[in-house]
């Protein structure tokens, strides 16, 4: 049986009202409005919702707020920024401001990455760029402080140096400073502009050589929040011993470990000897009934490993819907919309099987004791309600108004 | 043709006799008596031969002496210090001592190693270990200082938290502190008992993952002096192409580079399926007239291939007889002390094509112009004698006094 603990808190509750009288001997619902632990998925489709109001993309976006509390949104330099000095900042803090709006918590992705990067950067020397680079995050980081407030900093660090499909800015700046040195300077700048943000180092790569660099990177004095690991299964789920594995050693740091960007697909599953998954194209790549069942068995087991895991703090399906990344069926729901088993299995785990909503009574004190799931409360007694957050298991007294 | 000019200065000297006058018109020999850079060998044979005086081994130790000014001594942990508190001291200082007086720069190898580490250590938690280790670092490299100034601080770190082939103590600390945490112990330790001396880092593993590691260090801000590289090649030579490769790779960081511990056999060829090459053991592995001739022309292209690395300050052979370690036919002489194809090659190489030994004529103001390579020198004129480095190009004028 897991042992999942550590997500939840037994506390005791004293309720009073609004002059500070214990509401004693009365019936209370507590009912979790948000969870502390990270549901979150790839928040893209948000911008077209958001900017332009189409039908199509509100279905997503609804279901999309049903199960998340935690959305990604895109920063690749190249898209944000396709001509220097007239970078997609309104579109960005807009879209970021209806998923604070809506209790979503926002990450930015990524602040530094040799993919998808702008090419007007290539016409500088290695010092331009560089100080180009810091100034982009200089810029970004603070523009959206206080509503996006976390931040993969730098993407893929391992390969980037000694990437050579093509020619990029950034490969250049790495081959320079070397990885460590990168980072160190990257990280630096985003701490300096929002020294409270969560900052991600973040990989596909889940070997050694991550491990060693993260060890360099924090004897180095780099400030990193969380440890990002990418796990993109398009070609098979990896199970339980290799994620067991990758759990334990990257645990080893004691850092909070984040699953950023998680991909487990309802069709066919792509052959063994890509080594890049961008070298996959293809122009069909269909959803399957027995791929529908096969995924959301296999989001089950690994979302449940993960839950149970004490230094898991989030984790990130990549693609809402099939057809995204690679054209592949990845999402939790449909290309139609509809919604696939994935959805409903991971709505019942996160909005039921680990969602707390109760009714008590409290004691002639006012006091009631919950055992909860870690998150945000609404608690009501009759016409009084309040809220609190419980992360603890410290007594807390709660005052609820007249609403 | 290979570039060797950095090797080599260009310059002029001015000799003048006890009274300061110019030795102007006369014949002056300039003769190499040592080089700059780092011709090194295993030195294991000089203990016996140091501590017994045996014949056999003084056949073994003047052949060596006739090619090499640099040796490295065995500090092993378990061998050094078998009983806590009662290390070999003695025996390595003598040997040492007399290196020293033969014109032989000597390393220590190693400081902190998981292999052959003394067993006893493992009595001791964890925090017990780690204090030892550093206590042991303080004791040699201080009693050794003057004598080995140039240390192998830790070896083999890549794999060291994960080794599993036994339990020891140095991976359990590893395991605790991280690559890079042990790294920076340890070697703060040994530069602070020792601000000169020349400290290395060590490994055989020369993927990326050692690459990250060093950089980790570096910006950690862990004093290595050079990068040891180990190249036993029992399962073939690297060839050209790999070598480059490597040296390029890890040219990135501007450091020296030592190539510290090199093989190539005159043998059979370990089969290429096993990992660790210390699961090889053989009870014959003969040397034959046809590999003799062949790891010849292997040190050769090799020892060229590094001579011609501006980077590069020393390469070391592991084995100088045959039969040493994993009894392989890794020496330049044979088991019974014959000189192998290797050694005369490689002597032609240091002493002759690599050396500089001229008779030249001063001018009427006692100046010579020498195109030299780098190393020590002695200037004879008549019964006049001097001696000198030669390092750089700057003009430089040396007294000669009466022998």
């Amino acid at each position: 049986m897991a042992d999942i603990s550590h997500r939840k808190v037994k506390k005791q509750i004293r309720l009073t009202d609004g002059k500070g009288n214990p509401i004693a001997d009365s019936p209370v619902r507590i009912k979790q409005t948000n969870h502390s632990f990270l549901f979150g998925c790839g928040a893209f489709d948000f911008i077209p919702y958001v900017m332009k109001g189409e039908e199509e993309y509100r279905q997503v976006t609804d279901s999309w707020l049903e199960i998340f509390n935690y959305g990604t949104l895109p920063f690749y330099w190249g898209g944000y920024e396709p001509v220097e000095g007239k970078p997609n900042q309104d579109t960005l803090m807009k879209t970021a401001e209806y998923l604070k709006s809506k209790n979503v918590r926002v990450k930015g992705h990524p602040l530094c990455w040799h993919t998808a990067c702008a090419d007007w950067l290539m016409e500088y020397d290695n010092e331009t760029i560089l100080k180009k680079q810091l100034e982009r995050i200089d810029r970004d980081v603070t523009a959206f402080k206080g509503v996006i407030d976390m931040w993969d900093v730098i993407n893929e660090v391992v390969i980037m140096p000694i990437f050579d499909k093509y020619d990029n800015a950034i490969t250049r700046i790495c081959k320079d400073l070397g990885r460590v040195g990168l980072i160190k300077r990257v990280f630096e700048r985003a701490h300096d502009n929002n020294p409270d943000a969560v900052l991600l180092l973040n990989d596909f790569n889940t070997s050694v050589n991550y491990e060693i660099l993260i060890d360099g990177c924090l004897n180095a004095g780099v400030p990193i929040s969380a440890i990002g690991i990418q796990s993109h299964q398009h070609q098979g789920y990896w199970g339980r011993e290799k994620l067991e594995e990758v759990l334990e050693r990257f645990s080893s740091f004691g850092l909070p470990i984040h699953f950023t960007e998680n991909t487990l697909i309802s069709g066919e599953i792509m052959p063994g000897h890509i080594v890049d998954l961008n070298d996959w194209q293809v122009e069909e790549w269909p959803s399957t009934p027995e791929g529908e069942e096969r995924q959301a068995r296999e989001i089950e087991e690994m979302y449940r490993i993960l839950f149970e895991h004490p230094l898991v703090q989030a984790i990130t399906t990549w693609d809402y819907r099939d057809g995204a990344w690679l054209n592949a069926p990845s999402g939790y729901i449909r290309k139609d919309n509809s919604l696939k088993p994935s959805y409903n299995m991971l709505k019942k785990l996160v909005k039921e099987e680990w969602w707390t909503d109760v009714d008590l009574t409290t004691d002639n004190d006012g006091c009631v004791t919950i055992d909860a799931f870690k998150g945000d409360y609404d608690l009501i007694s009759g016409d009084l309600k309040g809220n609190a957050a419980f992360n603890d298991d410290s007594p807390i007294t709660v005052q609820l108004e007249r609403s």
